[in-house]
């Protein structure tokens, strides 16, 4: 997916955010908003946002001298979804479909994205829940996953966010634990979640969990360790969370489930739907769009 | 007031807003967007707001061709405020004190600002009618105000956008209108009023209206005509309109009163009130804030 002009004003605001966390010298802040707008100035709107998104929280680090200017952040954000799981376990289990809620719920901590809200309390995450749980879903696509999961020899699922995470181990639960990889990203970006969010949230506990090896907000599968191409390519399911992973992974050669809130209006337009809106997405891979296509035509439909 | 960080990202949200206005072509909407970047990663923050909206806004409307992109808008605006117009004078004369009503109205139409919100409808005007209404006001700032104009002998009304300037007639009609001077931008620039809003609004057949000479979305005195100047430094009591004139005049030196919602986070916090805030507001100019520091001082307080 292409970056729009819209998403320029929010790179800056983005980096405003990240620079205040990261430095309390108004003349950090000053710097980065200006080196950024330069790079704003000449960017390749033809590349996914996280592409750019990556560049511009490398300058950020490199200006503020911090390697993980989100780091307690992501450490409070955790400690809230921590707090909330007990009592969302307890909801998954007593209801008559745990899967569904499950993935309800998983959508629902995809809220805790610090590049789209400058802030994030843990009423606003509440009401995310509440949203997600009373949400109008794609039921067809939420059967299709279901009986993808359960078929599914190994299963790929692209995390997204800190504090996020513990609620996609609310989804990982409910699925055959043995057949799944997680992925997190290789080095801090925003509040992406990295190992040490995955051990803070128990997911290092239940499943095999690797690194991406990258430091993009998003999957840029050349930019990605060979290890975690080779199984994002043969895992029978792919889950991705969140709207870097479906930036960057929206156009990808290989079927992928995307469970995600489309909380900016650029995200909702390339998707379909209304901004704010409870998604999950099957892609259709291009190559069997473009299959697909010949064989009608072929037909002579 | 100074230009804050965070008026930066949203200097390029308004530039994309003007583009889209102004041209169906999105090379056009890049040219305006990535020109504006540049231009921010050198501007002087020490400025205030709309001496930066100034320049942004001339580059605008070079790219585009467009001498006013809001044109159409603004039309569409002063539309919509004149539609509702008779109900709101009516509701004006109903009133037990129609003076505080006025007030609470022509407040309530600074929500028609099109340099803070890319879109406005009839049902946000609506909102903000029916929350300026009920909204907490500086009361002892509101009787100066009621005095301060009743003892006047010219009263120069510096006005801000249209559609919003249906809103000032219906506080303009509760002054006596022999003694008004209104003032309206030089030239177009985002939606700000100019001198065929205040026709179509119908204020030039009530009270005398000048133009300001300018071309910059707020009031910088050193861009404005000699009749402006004078006229603003001769009057009894000044009242300013809205976000724009508050940025530039709020340091000027002779008191005035400002009008405004408080729409912007950055605003807001310079005035010391809630982000959507109903503000009436009396400034002490900087001459006599010093004096009467001096006097304290050799009273010994």
């Amino acid at each position: 997916m292409k970056t729009s002009l819209d998403c320029i004003p929010c790179f800056l605001r983005q980096s405003l955010d990240a620079a205040r966390l990261a430095s309390d010298d108004p003349r950090v802040h000053e710097a980065v908003v200006r080196e950024v707008a330069e790079k704003a100035a000449c960017m390749n709107v033809a590349e996914p946002p996280p592409v750019i998104g990556q560049k511009i929280h490398r300058i950020i680090r490199k200006l503020t001298g911090m390697s993980d200017p989100y780091r307690d952040l992501k450490d409070r954000l955790n400690q809230i979804a921590l707090r909330l799981y007990p009592g969302l376990k307890r909801r998954v289990q007593a209801s008559r479909d745990p899967f569904e809620i499950a993935v309800r719920l998983a959508i629902a901590g995809n809220v805790i994205d610090c590049g789209v809200y400058s802030q994030i309390a843990e009423k606003d995450i509440k009401r995310a829940i509440d949203e997600a749980l009373a949400a109008r879903i794609d039921t067809v696509t939420l059967e299709g996953f279901r009986q993808a999961v359960s078929a599914a020899g190994e299963i790929f699922y692209v995390a997204d966010n800190a504090g996020e995470i513990v609620f996609d181990r609310l989804l990982i639960e409910e699925l055959p634990l043995q057949k799944i990889v997680v992925a997190v990203k290789g080095h801090p970006v925003i509040n992406d979640a990295t190992r040490s969010d995955a051990e803070a949230a128990g997911v290092t506990g239940l499943v095999t969990v690797i690194d991406n090896g990258s430091d993009a907000p998003g999957t840029i599968l050349e930019d990605c360790s060979e290890t975690f191409r080779r199984r994002f390519h043969e895992a029978d399911v792919v889950i991705a969370k969140g709207q870097g992973n479906y930036e960057t992974l929206s156009d990808a050669d290989r079927e992928i489930f995307f469970l995600l809130k489309a909380k900016c209006p650029v995200i909702a337009d390339d998707i379909g739907c209304e901004s704010g809106s409870v998604v999950i997405s099957r892609s259709v891979p291009l190559k069997r769009a473009q299959d697909d296509a010949k064989e009608q035509s072929h037909a002579g439909i």
